[in-house]
């Protein structure tokens, strides 16, 4: 298996909702046969019908919210931005963690978009952004 | 912001158990306090506490297991790779959609990992997957 993923599918209750609130961050998608996808760096976010998500899975979708388990991180260059784009989200977000320095010597916050998926915004000076936005984890020199 | 993703973190209950299921699948990874940062294409794939990752997002985690409204998708080359890596994942895994085909022309299917995040192995040839791995949407030709 290539290290590597191809599409992040957010499963949503309503599709014009979770696709304006992606446009208002200024994301711009195709919509398709009540799909939306928009091309992220080499791969694509991708939302669809929570209930068609978990049928196309072979899943029973017992209960839609609480902590999914899973986040989404969105790093920036300049600690700055990490203000602008909590500030940004507001309309439909819940800020769920206002930005506060962490731990590594960065800048983080997070919100949730209308289905309660998680996302950070984050300004990670350990971890080198290139000019086409793809990251590299740095060499921790962990065994 | 920009149109990109830098980490996708998965919430784990045990770090060893999940390390050691993504190294089945033949991903390497660097494990530093706690958590295994695995270099995905050009952003990072990271394992961490389900714990410490509710608590750094300030939110509730009241129940975890069941659907979590997201599916992670590798998309392979040919179709073959599909039975290949559904069988190579059965380990730890619960396949919860076995391979089969798809409506757009492809053929699917679905595991989860230990911890209950679902991921998708497609061979999708109207999704092109370049040399270095990164995916193209296709244009739809929608408005």
């Amino acid at each position: 298996m290539e290290q590597r993923l191809s599409l992040i599918t957010l499963g949503v209750a309503d599709l014009a909702r979770s696709r304006d609130f992606y446009r208002q961050l200024g994301w711009q998608g195709q919509e398709v046969e009540h799909t939306v996808f928009f091309q992220a760096g080499g791969l694509a976010v991708v939302l669809w019908s929570r209930r068609s998500l978990a049928e196309d899975a072979g899943v029973e979708d017992r209960a839609a919210g609480g902590f999914a388990g899973v986040a989404l991180a969105h790093n920036v260059r300049e600690r700055a931005e990490v203000d602008h784009l909590m500030a940004a989200a507001q309309a439909g977000a819940v800020v769920t963690q206002p930005a506060r320095d962490t731990s590594y010597g960065g800048y983080a916050g997070y919100f949730t978009d209308p289905d309660g998926h998680l996302w950070e915004i984050a300004w990670n000076p350990g971890f080198p952004i290139a000019a086409d936005g793809t990251i590299t984890v740095p060499d921790f020199g962990a065994p």
